[in-house]
This record gives C-alpha cells, structure tokens and sequence, in this order.
C-alpha cells in the first residue's frame, strides 16, 4: 500500500516495499528550551537551520511541532510550517494534540502534509479526521483510545481498524492512513519490545497498511540510547516498519536504515549506502 | 527447540526463545597469515590468548578451524583444540571440510562439542555424520547440496529437511542439528539479504530447529562492513536466528546483540545491558 504525501513539488512515497522513509522529528520543543524560546519569539532561524540540517542528513520528511505550555500553539506552528517550508522543500507532518493548531498549521501548508495524529478515542477521531479531509491530507493513527495504551498486539490492531473504519466514513482512503503501534520504552517491562515488534508485524500483514513509530523512544532511560535505537530499526523494518519519526542527524540511526534496506532488498539501497560512505 | 552443547563443566543452550548465542569466529586461519605460522609450529600462545579475548567479550562457544593448504590439518585440529581447551572452559565447534581432521578434533574434544559442518552433499552426510553419533556430538547443518548454494529459501529449506532426515537415520535427534542456511554477501545481488532472512524465518517456523549463520559474510566487499553486520544480526535474530558464527571482539556486533536479546524480550538480557554500559 503506498501512502503519497508532497511538498509543493517533491513527492515522497511510502510503501513497505520502497525505501524506508525518515521523518525527522527534531522541529519539536519538548525538552529544548532553546528552540521552545525562539519559538515563542517568532525567530525562525534556528527552525530554517534544524530543517535544513535534517534534510541534508537524510530526512524525506519533516514533523513539525510547537506544542508550548501556554503559548499560542496555532499561530506558532502555523510560523513554524511557513519558516520550515521557506527552507526546504520535503512533505511535512503537522504535529500536534490540538486540533485547533492542526487545523491553523493545514491552513498554511502546500502541498500533501501527514497530520500527526488522529487516535482511537472519539473526541479525536471526530475532531481530527474532518480536517484531514477537508485538507485532503494523509493522517497517522495512534492505536490508543479511552483506555490508554493497551499492551496487547491484538488490541491495537483492533483500534487500529477502528480508525480505518472512522477514516473511510470521511472518504479517507486506508492509503492515507499509517498506523503508529507506540513504541514503549524497552526498559518498562521485559515484553515492551516484543508487543511493539508484534503489533507491526500484525498492522502491516493483516491490515496491510503502511506502519510509522516513533523510533528513539523505545531506548528512553536506558545507556547507550543510539546503539539500542540502531538495533530497533532493523527489527522493526523486518516486522514491517515503512517509516519512523527519528533523528537522522545521529549517523548510528542513518546507517542502521541504509544498512537494513539494503540487507532487505529495497530498490536502490546498494547506490545509497556506497553514496553514504563516499563522504 | 533446545540445542545443549557443553564443555569439560560447562553447558550452553541454544534457543530461539533464549538469549542469542555467540560462536566466536576468530580461531580461523584463512586470511590470517600470523596465525596461519603459529599454528603450522605448534605454537599454541596466540590461539590461547584469541580464545580468552573472545570470552571476555562474550562468546558463548568458539568455533576451532585449522585448514591451512599443505598442513597437516587433522594433527593441527587436534592440537590446536587441546591448547583452546587449556586456556577456556567454554563448548567448541570443531571445524573442517575433512571429516579427518574433524575426528582427530572430536578424538581429543572433552564434553559435547558442536561439528562444523555437514551439507547436504551425500559425501559429507555420509562421512560426517556418523562421526557426529559416535561422539555424541551436535552438527551444524549447511543447505548446500551438489548443485552448490541454491538462492531460493524453499530449496534450502528442502535440503535442510533430507539433513536432518539422514541425521534421523543415525540416531541424531533434531535437537542437535542446527541448521545454517548460509548467508551470501549482499553486495553480490539485490535479492541476497532477503533470501537469507527468508531462509532464516522458514527453517526456524517449519522445522522449528536452530538457525546459525556466518554473520560477517554479509558485509563482504562493502564498505563500513560492522555496521552493515550490526544491522544484520537485529534482523535475522528477528527472523528467527539463534546464533551465529561472529567476532565478540567488535563492539558493534556485541553491542547489536545485546541490544536485540533486549528487544526481543529475552531473559536476562536487561541486567546484561546495564551490565555492558557499567564496564
């Protein structure tokens, strides 16, 4: 299944089959002060330079979050989708809980954008998926609802459906929707990792859809975060990972995708990974 | 399915649903022209010390190989299994191509050692494994046959199932033939990476047996070759790997390990990262 989201002018498949896809998530200010600072400033250099960055290290999408305490949310992430789009051109993922500042970030953004994120709970699926039509863009789904996190591979593909289903009640197509399963942290219990390695390899055989985590999380409070987040990636690509959320300024995490595209055949990854080290 | 090998007082086993065991590679001549000499001369110091390197950093077991063109590889074998045996108490897999020397290896091999290796091949089946019963021994299984490597999984998985018949025939249980599906360079074709992880996946589902592989043959004639083995063992443990035949000694492939077992929700394996990161 191929989900197509675009910049003004660059299209970026996503597909199991292609080529992993990198969404970086470094435009977001939890736990950067800094960037939450010159976020609630409107100065937009650090944002221009921390896309850029991402771009040239591999990045074929962008999430783009101003999620601040107290701060005008929408209006900063719709400054923020203009500064990023100013910058580079790459498909973008609007992110944020709050439908209002999805909304406003839509509003300014060219082309396709993913919206980062609809979950299983009413109040979102009834809030969030009107915009994603109305924008005619695509949406990640959280396999979350009322009940939390349900630690149950089989629960998640359930809530998974669940929201395909509210998708196709707003003619989104299951193409426009990928499914994030929720990585936990590996160090919360000893059958964290297993569920989340499961709950892809579920989504992606039985639901056919394509499937996106957020990947750095799985090694929170854990030494040697880049090393274990290094290891996730291909396990998750051969589970059936077709893109994550990651920073792909961390070579560890950049090489671990070139490495496992290119042990699981995608088309292109030998030219890639020579290219990758010709520099 | 649990394979046990053990030394004089040791016993290792080897389980898809356990920890990952790491057979130590490095007691190989081939392209190491230094060991090659010392061995050639009876002189036993550096395959003492590279035995007790390659335990302190983690292997479970060490493969043992002494073929040298020319040499007298059955008295070498023997010889260099007594010095390994002096200096570690840890299972060996005692590896030649002769059935020769690897019975002037076992002849001299306390406790229950791994065979490397018997093919498919009616020769070595017939020569091999009779060996394997007489000393009580587990065998590693290649799926090669006469018509040499066969680049469909079906195929492998064929030979492995008339490998672990004939070992049937003598009385070896299945439990001890651990089957190696053989892991070609990727960098010889764009399909390589997926047909070994494919392979790796049937054996371990349809026979439900142990899965080794040579891990560092994959990276073979690419560059920056540990991190594409890093990736490589996350996937094919994923798919069903339970041990391989690599170099403890690279802290890429030791740390890609570990990381994996921890991923994959095996016993142990939490204490055991904390524990790496403390040294």
């Amino acid at each position: 299944m191929q989900t197509v989201i675009a910049s003004r002018s660059k299209t970026v498949v996503i597909d199991r089959d292609g080529p992993f896809v990198i969404i970086g998530e470094r435009l977001n200010p939890t736990g950067r002060q800094k960037l939450a600072e010159d976020l609630c400033s409107l100065r937009m250099d650090v944002v221009r330079r921390e896309a850029l960055a991402q771009v040239e290290a591999g990045a074929d999408a962008l999430d783009v979050n101003a999620g601040i305490p107290g701060a005008d949310e929408a209006r900063l992430l719709a400054e923020a989708v203009r500064a990023v789009m100013g910058a580079v051109d790459v498909p973008l993922c609007i992110d944020s809980s709050s439908a209002e500042a999805l909304e406003a970030g839509l509003a300014v953004c060219e082309g396709k954008p993913l919206v980062n994120s609809v979950t299983g709970e009413e109040a979102s699926l009834s809030r969030v998926l009107p915009l994603v039509k109305k924008h005619g863009a695509a949406v990640i789904g959280l396999t979350t609802d009322e009940r939390g996190i349900l630690n149950h591979p089989g629960e998640r593909l359930r809530i998974a459906r669940k929201i395909l289903q509210r998708a196709a009640d707003y003619s989104i197509p299951p193409e426009d929707v990928i499914i994030d399963p929720l990585a936990l942290p590996v160090g919360g219990g000893p059958r964290r990792g297993v569920v989340t390695l499961e709950s892809i390899r579920l989504l992606a055989t039985e639901l056919k859809v394509n499937v996106s985590v957020g990947a750095s999380n799985v090694s929170f409070g854990l030494p040697n975060r880049l090393a274990l987040n290094a290891a996730f990636l291909p396990l998750a690509m051969g589970a059936g990972l077709s893109c994550a959320l990651t920073n792909p300024l961390v070579s560890e995490t950049r090489r671990a995708i070139l490495a496992a595209d290119l042990l699981l055949g995608k088309e292109g990854a030998p030219a890639r990974w020579l290219e990758h080290h010709r520099k």
